[in-house]
């Protein structure tokens, strides 16, 4: 599996680069940035893997923290300095309710097909809810909602709720992987595991690979909007299915993989950790940045995506609050997913 | 009391036809059928429960989950087709937070009165309360969210939803008496009870029930525009709170009998259970029927409606997830009932 | 600690009365009567206690439960009469939030950083959950949705949310003292307390602490209007958080106290209960009373103010359903109120 996506990687980067440089069209330039950064974004993440284990726990928990989400960060990055921030609002919409609804619902329902019932952490499960209610429903509804008679408010409150999301994201980190360490057995797994790649080794795939996400990043921002005329899709559906999909993709397999070896911890920590990441990490460095290149965004977000969120968060929790899952669970928060897929088709 | 709603049955049935027959004031024709379709049925849940019970637990549990709100089917039927989408809309809304809040909340508070704390299964509980999330939540917040700036995409969005919804009722009923059937012991009650009637008497007795609410049911939908302008009340407080307190208060009390007798599974079962049919058999197959009857309907609901729904969902699931009931959670449920009730008196 | 707040209020009684009756500044006079408020609230707390431990603890519960909020209640009296309608709705906000998210917060941070993980009683973390729901949300949400297109109903629907929220309230003081006494342990502490001070004079400090916050109360409703202008606060900012604050400062202290030392279950019962008092005695009271001084209050409170219960009736629910608690618990409540009293400056 990994020689293929290897493989292909070594042919595809190239040519998507020389496409770029010969002007082809922003069609085959879209197609091919997203199936380059599909296997760049799972090297990335085991070099990141790779780095946490010879840094050992702590240090390795919080790398894996910091650069979990650097895929997305990256072609975040560009689409701001493009001015597309209602395409980085759908980006990272689309991580999180395809985090926990696509990513945990197809690790519950493969996990499920094997095991009738598997079991997680409740402590984990309880904590992630309670963040997610305040990372995700409490930083998203009131920027929405305060601003709603005062447009002009919107910046400065959302720079208030990234800089109290942030910081409690910090806390978070303090929580899990110091102070409460042993409640949680977080590290537990990453302690027996042998790293893939040399420290030195891996730290250069990484350099590597971020900067050929950047060069593909860049592509697939530019082309979206080429894109989104040809094939008729809002540049919204875009980014909440496709970009948030494609950035994804690699997290996605090994969450839906550890599900079906029974591991559903890690694999939750996947899904949810990483929706908590992008909502409390990815989403206020996001917001810095864009002030400083110019384009600011804010935490107000398009109607359709805020309740998306609210409402992905909600089904997460209800099936995931009893430390059990079966394959029924996973079923009901893939339809769930399709069901706001297609919404955001048709708007 | 079977007998007194049996002999009532046998007066009212042909004198409601013959009232409608001779003509008489629609508001006598309304409150006829009312007074006819509430034992009838009971008597098509009880022929209902027989051949469930001769034909085993597992087809018995699809006729049961299958044919359980018929009534409601049939007069949602006939109100299709006199283009009173409006009115089905709100019967169903009253089905929904009838079940859930009045019901369930009935059930509770009598039950409690005998006895201090009343145990169920909290698996199900759980495994409800994500469906209710689903079913009701997302199945009716994405279409009115969603078609809010395009109100021309409502139907092809709830096509979508109400094939999504009536798929997971499916799997939901596959999870139930096939693949986690020990879990649930869903099953379990029947297996130990005798058939009141025989497979064939139930048969001819639950063909003849539907043929005669049918014909009751074309007169209460006939009435109901006449009766709103008489009595002042909108059609959507007729909807939500009298059609359908009248097409299911045969269940409404035989879930508080079971309460009374502290089979709490059973009581939910109905009160819970029901609701989800309505949510995710029921509305789905009357969105199809509305295109064949060239009357539309769709998933987006008027706003209050949509809010009662969501509301009651949230307070059930909170007074169940622990497994345990009290009097005290049955008044709260009650009370939530007469506050939305009053909601939609007046509005 | 007590006797600093007591010469202090000896000092500034007089001063502030004075200063009322010379007519200095409004500004003054506001910093002047919220100072003198703060500790005259905490003796009203503790004559109050003294006097209930004097009743036995099933009559000293109904004491509790009905001048716990006394405070509030006079302030709300004196503005309602003034007209500041939107000002009590904002404080009634202001002492939900207030109590959920910074009291409750702060006794879990505070609590955490002594003891890593802090239990208290699950049953009644979850009636309160549903009382909360029920109380909160449901008497919040249907008024602001059905009174949307027919705002002349608000008054009548106020006035039957209020008939049931009132009874209920009851009904739960019922279950706690009565019915579910033994259940629930709510008296136990109460029983092995000696009292402060005699009955005969907590009566009488009561009286005389009651009658000085009325002229207080007076004094700052007085100087609401001139603040708002000299410090370019919204009325809505001053009502949520200021006054809010002024008038549970003595309950706040002595949740996170309890807290402290590891009595989990008073300082919720501090917390929470206070909030459901507030939301289903005071609230009530408060729009029957605003009907006989001329002034309607309804239960239609203002958009940012109903989203904001919500939201801190959902936080805190997740937060305390599993019966423990931990300071990153604690950090995120009082994150949340940071948001949200960001908000309201803002707005």
């Amino acid at each position: 599996m990994n020689r293929i996506l290897n493989l292909l990687l070594f042919i595809l980067l190239p040519v998507s680069i020389a496409a770029a440089w010969l002007g082809v069209s922003d069609t085959i330039l879209f197609i091919l940035s997203c199936a380059v950064i599909i296997p760049l974004a799972g090297i990335m993440g085991r070099a990141t893997e790779s780095i946490a284990i010879h840094s050992g726990p702590r240090l390795g928990g919080l790398l894996n923290a910091t650069f979990g989400n650097a895929v997305e960060l990256i072609i975040s990055f560009f689409a701001l300095k493009a001015g597309l921030t209602s395409v980085v609002q759908a980006s990272i919409t689309g991580s999180i309710i395809g985090n926990l609804l696509l990513v945990a619902g197809l690790s519950f329902f493969v996990g499920g097909i094997k095991y009738p019932t598997q079991s997680f952490n409740r402590t984990i499960a309880g904590t992630n809810a309670s963040m997610m209610v305040l990372g995700v429903i409490v930083a998203l509804v009131i920027p929405s909602i305060f601003t709603f008679k005062k447009p002009e408010i919107a910046h400065a409150l959302s720079i208030t709720v990234a800089i109290i999301s942030l910081l409690l994201y910090i806390l978070g980190l303090l929580f899990s992987l110091f102070t409460h360490k042993q409640l949680l057995n977080y590290t537990e797994d990453m302690e027996h595991e042998d790293a893939e790649w040399s420290l030195s080794k891996a730290i250069g795939i990484l350099c590597g690979a971020t900067i050929a996400v950047g060069f593909e990043s860049e592509f697939l921002v530019k082309s979206i909007e080429h894109v989104s005329h040809v094939f008729g899709w809002s540049q919204m559906f875009i980014g909440v299915i496709v970009v948030a999909i494609v950035g994804n993709a690699a997290e996605h397999s090994s969450a839906v993989f550890m599900a079906w070896k029974n591991r559903m911890d890690i694999s939750l920590e996947i899904a949810v950790g990483s929706s908590l990441q992008v909502a409390m990490f990815v989403t206020p460095v996001l917001i810095f940045l864009s002030f400083l290149v110019g384009h600011p965004m804010s935490f107000v977000f398009a109607v359709p995506e805020t309740v998306s969120m609210i409402l992905s968060v909600f089904l997460i929790t209800y099936l995931s609050l009893d430390g059990e899952s079966n394959w029924l669970e996973g079923a009901m928060a893939v339809g769930a997913y399709i069901i706001i897929a297609t919404g955001f088709y048709f708007v």
